[in-house]
């Protein structure tokens, strides 16, 4: 079985497929999307949006779409798996443009007819190193463990999207949907 | 001129659309798009989003392009006009699901080719009411007024993509564009 895990990011999303075989994953590949500067909102956290801004995202959202559909259709997972939102975010300008690009990544999921499945942080942290609350460097250990990595999975969004896809693996979710 | 002015939100995204001679703007058409519950976010602002939403929203996403492309494919508009997001939002939960559907909605009016501009909320009321502060019904109120309607538009949501509408038709920034 083939899985797509998917890190959505405000700049940068991430994404990182497996084949599981009898319980054990094999990376087939990961990488990341860049949508640049105009997806910043944490800059702006205290300010309005400023007009203009709209035309800006709306060529990053249409670059994410581009790609990460040619990404799909090359891999052709048998289910994609997405972290979950969660409601307390430091930065709620910064949540809300993320909100844009995890639309789009949903939406191109859906068109594609792929099976989606979500994960919530916590259950991937807890699935991956065994705390739930896990920092970032930590899951990147344990994903370069699990997958037998000869170097730690860099930038952490691409090892964010590899623990999805190690948690998907592991749930027993997948029995139901295999 | 046409214009077609966008009203993202949670539930329902709002649209209004005008025609404009000489400075005099003419109701088009006007409606909502209803994304029904799950993307309700609010009850869910203090709890961590459930697996399985992602599925739920996708497939509401799904119907919003649709729905929101036929409507842009019908009416042509040589310009859209959308609500500036602003980061103060009450509910940050809602705050993030309606950022899927912009990004959707923003993704759309990019693949289709049309013009888009957006303005701050404060903007569009001052410009249909002449307060940056006003409330729903004096929007609607302002609205019904400026384009010699009949009965005060309904829903709140249609009257906002109205009044975008209205914004966009009598900012300087349309002789740039026209």
């Amino acid at each position: 079985m083939r899985i797509v895990g998917i890190d959505p990011g405000l700049r940068i999303t991430g994404y990182g497929c497996l084949d599981v075989t009898d319980g054990a994953a094999t990376l087939v590949e990961a990488g990341v999307f860049r949508l640049g500067k105009a997806l910043n909102a944490r800059e702006r956290d205290e300010v309005e949006f400023r007009v203009g801004d709209a035309h800006s995202i709306s060529s990053r959202l249409s670059e994410l779409d581009r790609d990460f559909r040619v990404m799909l259709d090359r891999l052709r997972p048998d289910l994609v798996a997405v972290e979950a939102l969660f409601a307390h975010y430091k930065h709620p300008a910064t949540a809300i443009v993320m909100g844009h690009s995890r639309g789009v990544l949903l939406l191109a999921i859906r068109q594609m007819g792929m099976k989606l499945l979500e994960f919530k942080p916590t259950m991937v942290k807890k699935s991956v190193t065994g705390n739930g609350l896990a920092k970032k460097a930590q899951v990147q250990q344990a994903v370069r463990a699990v997958l037998g990595l000869q170097e730690i999975p860099e930038p952490p969004d691409m090892a964010d999207a590899l623990a999805v896809a190690i948690c998907a693996s592991r749930r027993a979710l997948l029995a139901e949907i295999a």
